[in-house]
């Protein structure tokens, strides 16, 4: 297995991919405000990208989020907003924002920046030698899953393109087998960056035309997986980064002797909880 | 404080940016068998730039050497052979098995190759916008901060060369200070990387040449620049990696509002001893 690394940056993970692009637009053309809801990588990355070029940053984000990520978003200048209940309380509330106040608003995976951003790390992977026979793909809102899906469709259309999600939530992954947009109540995961519940349509239909097979694991995989990328790999990763490990934990005859890669998201986490994490026992 | 990063690659240290070079020439130019003397890292990169090349790779090291780094020299497909004693044995080691096997010798720190391949890190870090007042190397038996020196003082004289070694491995600060070869009966630290007692003559001079300063810390110094990497960057480096940190702790007004980077140069740690220092308490 090889894995790509996303977390050697500023941000600690791969969205600052897509905020330079938004950014950068809207220095030039303004406007020079913008918001957007964020678990809290999506934040801190507009934050960072922001800050540099003057921009007026709010990032809303569920009080719920991990404070690692809040308090990143903070030192990083943009002002915060935290609302009760969760990552979709938080979009509902930075829409609401952007109405009232006239200003840009920054919505992950549906704004195509977002994506682009992401597809750039599909065009590193494709480059790539040896060629990889399986790209597994954390996904939540599906810009990574989409962006990195479409460069790998495109350019290596035998690389097989796998979505892995959490069973604690598990709505894009239901609606990409439903071939329909399919809503969940609640999430249940430690997979705070893949947490959602209200899939894009226009997302879903995006998914459906470059994602080979979408895959759920269990919690208790994902712990295994971020044990195994820090004993293995020295990485410490946020539970999200390791969805692709926990899928081929829990599938290795379908990726035994195959060149696998995985895409390592994010390592923000909250350093207790890591630790809680990775020192419990192997499942 | 920003940090150079050497740890993303396949032997998780800046080693093979020289092993690359070596391996290449001889697999153009012969010999094809190559003997290092390594506390771990170098034995790694080695055997790693070999294998692609079907090059022969013995490593020697210390039987008390770091088991993670013994591993995985013979994951890498390289002979180890295991000697009493510390490195400097494996160093007197090496250089007999070279000569009695007709092989080629691979020094580090004496070679050139091995201070070329540290050097193309000086090369970016003088890229770097906005530029650093300070460097802030590990200082072991010099390859790195003579190869970083050089390329830092030709091509930004304005930046400080600063190099960092533990009080309880001190044989080449202190023969910096003393501008001669000043040698130790025995070295007591746990950054096993930078831990060796006979400074090489002719690094010792080319070191003079470079280094602005050079530094002893603490081990409680080291571990809580180990801490820091890990709770504020999300890194698990080995003891060696954390001294530039450590030398920030024990002098904070020095550094005090300058722009300031150190070369994270490995992460190849034993699990349980990384757990046992991080998770004491702060001194």
């Amino acid at each position: 297995m090889s894995v790509k690394l996303e977390t050697a940056n500023p941000v600690r993970c791969f969205k600052a991919r897509g905020t330079e692009v938004v950014a950068s637009r809207l220095a030039e053309h303004g406007p020079r405000a913008v918001v957007c809801a964020s678990a809290g990588n999506l934040g801190q990355a507009l934050a960072w990208s922001g800050r540099g070029r003057g921009l007026d940053v709010t990032v809303v984000a569920s009080r719920f989020a991990t404070v690692a990520k809040l308090d990143r978003i903070r030192a990083l200048g943009a002002r915060l907003e935290l609302v009760d209940g969760d990552h979709e309380s938080a979009r509902a509330r930075a829409s609401a924002v952007a109405r009232h106040e006239g200003i840009r608003l920054l919505e992950d995976s549906l704004d195509i920046e977002t994506c682009e951003g992401a597809a750039t790390i599909g065009l590193e992977l494709v480059g790539a030698e040896p060629s990889f026979d399986a790209v597994l793909i954390a996904l939540g809102g599906g810009a990574l899953a989409t962006g990195v899906g479409h460069v790998v469709k495109d350019l290596a259309p035998g690389t097989e393109v796998i979505c892995v999600q959490p069973l604690g939530a598990p709505a894009m992954t239901r609606s990409w087998h439903s071939r329909r947009v399919v809503t969940t109540d609640s999430t249940d995961t430690i997979a705070d960056g893949v947490a959602g519940r209200y899939p894009i349509p226009s997302v879903v239909d995006d998914l459906l035309l470059v994602a080979d097979d979408a895959l759920l694991v269990k919690e208790a995989s994902i712990v295994a997986g971020m044990r195994m990328l820090l004993h293995h790999a020295g990485l410490v990763v946020e539970p999200s980064a390791a969805l692709g490990v926990a899928a081929i934990l829990e599938n290795r005859d379908r990726f035994a002797g195959r060149h696998v890669v995985t895409v390592i998201c994010g390592s923000n986490v909250d350093m207790d909880a890591y630790h809680r994490w990775v020192a419990t026992a192997s499942p």
